[in-house]
């Protein structure tokens, strides 16, 4: 065996996720007492001046890392990407008249957005690549908008069939002006966004941020003030927009470890470049090593069109899929570990976030080459 | 002064609140490697083994804990109390044909619950004690239940007023079958409750049992299976309850740091006592200290009822409000921290939870005497 081994295992689990080792060490390190406050961070009120700071600075860092424009909230809220498929349309379907969302389906995740949308309005099905098995993208062009939908929903990765969409929809470009809501979970903060072409982007923390429990919601105030009466309080846009996500007590360790893995970020250095644009560039350079390696290989394979593939989500397969279990167990016992497939699709996916440094890649790369001279 | 002083001050927080240091220690030691596992608990998938341990093992802690009867399903979910404010009635409000649920409102905590019920059906001013000043509770037999509601709901430990229920009310022995939804936020798992009495009962983890982010809901098997459509999926009693929590991601780390202090709860002594009854015991013992020396004094007050107040939550004031802002500089120089009162109410509030020792509050009754020496 070639592969490199380290203390520490690679995790590749597709979320809740690795973290960047140094940013457990800090957490770590301030458990008890956060900068001579005296206090660990579970233990602070959420309204002190303690918090207030660490929540300030997650926001700011975020905002520089992501670009993001002034005209846009960040909310920190509760209940993860399966919950905002409902509170996205609680906020968002009484926007028209229509009260109608239009949907393209490219995976598990904005099906089962469709699919809860329907309890506060009309879902369209704009689009789907469901009969090709998700193994690609719908063409925009080809996408059957509604008229004056309220708005129209992507998931930008789909973490568990691996499509990603290398450019965001213009929908104005599509003679649509309503806003785009996109589900960035599984590729927050790890690849430039254009800003002009999202009116709403979410994401559960727990791929590329930070621990689960905390939801990112980023909302550009136009949108806000157009809660149905039956969304809760708590999940109003507009409250929890004017309250600085301070409405409800929010997930503050989640706040504060997405806060140490936003300047993480920041510090970032790759080639000449800093921050998001150096991240961006190691998560090409990661992917490409990985999908290469596939590609070259007929042992391995992965289904996902060329110019689809996610950057982030690598699903593969076997040529002998009854070896599944063997590369599994012996993938852990060389330091691998959480390289088994979703279940809706079976087979093997290796998740390589942010936090999974090249090094990661590379053992992983070299386990697979092992595997299959050993048993293709 | 003759307040005892040590490196790590006390920290009376109403929430998120002080938690063991022996559970900050134990989380601080496994970040970077948990058991062996060679993954931090926020880097575990949901669905491994590894954290499916963890989950199981505070499950079967808390039920032995609270000893909780089988027929109770242990939700972990996220929102906190206030978004419990709209998902119980989503979830119950259906059960009778009335659409009606009844509230006893004994403080802001109560308020919220009766006035978000309403986004759901009717709700019904059963009792409440707002022309008291929320001084204390309405006696059972005053509250005028309406026919057949679909539910009667309590906040037993109201935080901010300092107002406990002693004893649950008896809602058969008033001639209503409903089941009693109790708001226990604030002081679960700090006292013994008569199950017998209780529909359902929620909890925000951040007081008594762990960080922000985490919400307990446990709720009678027959109350399942009512929510309205506009329920969202992930916040269906049911669908959680059914998938073991698991429906979507939870909040891991939350489970996890409450995991560690069911044990240390488990564990605790108290003469001859162990876990829960040792923990009343100790909780009964600070709070009559605290109020003991809050009467003895001329220099300060509690408004609550002798038989409504909280063992929790201790709200007083000072005989010259003006001092107030004196009184929190000179407790925090002493290593005394969080004891502003809420906006709500003014004045101060020691908040003395589970995890605060008994040294903490005669630290703070010593310094309230040595202020009082000062300054009265």
């Amino acid at each position: 065996m070639n592969t490199t081994r380290r203390a520490r295992p690679w995790n590749f689990s597709a979320g809740p996720a690795a973290l960047p080792e140094a940013v457990l060490h800090e957490a770590a390190a301030d458990m008890l007492d956060w900068h001579g406050s005296g206090l660990g961070v579970m233990e602070m009120s959420h309204r002190g001046r303690e918090f207030g700071s660490i929540r300030d600075a997650a926001e700011a860092d975020l905002r520089e890392l992501m670009s993001l424009p002034p005209e846009f909230k960040l909310l920190f809220m509760q209940g993860g990407g399966l919950a905002e498929n409902a509170i996205v349309p609680m906020n968002l379907m009484a926007r028209s008249d229509t009260r109608t969302a239009d949907f393209v389906v490219t995976g598990t995740w904005s099906e089962k957005s469709c699919h809860e949308a329907a309890r506060y309005g009309r879902a369209n099905l704009a689009a789907s690549s469901q009969d090709r098995g998700f193994r690609g993208l719908v063409p925009p062009v080809q996408w059957r908008l509604s008229d004056r939908p309220s708005y129209v929903h992507v998931c930008t990765n789909e973490t568990i069939h691996g499509v990603e969409y290398g450019e965001l929809p213009d929908l104005r470009g599509l003679g649509c002006d309503a806003p785009l809501v996109a589900d960035i979970s599984s590729h927050i903060a790890s690849r430039a966004l254009d800003w002009s072409r999202i009116g709403l982007a979410f994401a559960g923390a727990q791929k590329n941020i930070g621990p689960a429990g905390l939801t990112l919601v980023i909302v550009r105030e136009d949108l806000l003030g157009h809660a149905l009466p039956v969304c809760p309080s708590a999940f109003d846009y507009r409250t929890v927009a004017e309250s600085g996500s301070m409405y409800n007590t929010p997930p503050t360790w989640g706040i504060y470890v997405a806060g140490l893995v936003f300047r993480w970020l920041l510090q970032q250095t790759h080639g000449g470049l800093r921050g998001l644009a150096a991240v961006e560039a190691r998560n090409i350079e990661k992917a490409a090593l990985l999908y290469d390696a596939i590609d070259r290989s007929s042992y391995y394979s992965n289904p996902v069109d060329a110019g689809a593939r996610s950057r982030m989500n690598v699903p593969f397969f076997l040529a002998d899929p009854a070896r599944e279990g063997d590369f599994l167990e012996a993938a852990r016992a060389n330091g691998l570990l959480q390289l088994k497939g979703h279940k809706a699709l079976g087979g093997l996916r290796a998740s390589i976030y942010n936090a999974m440094p090249l090094d990661g890649v590379k053992a992983l790369v070299d386990f697979m080459h092992d595997f299959e001279t050993r048993h293709a």
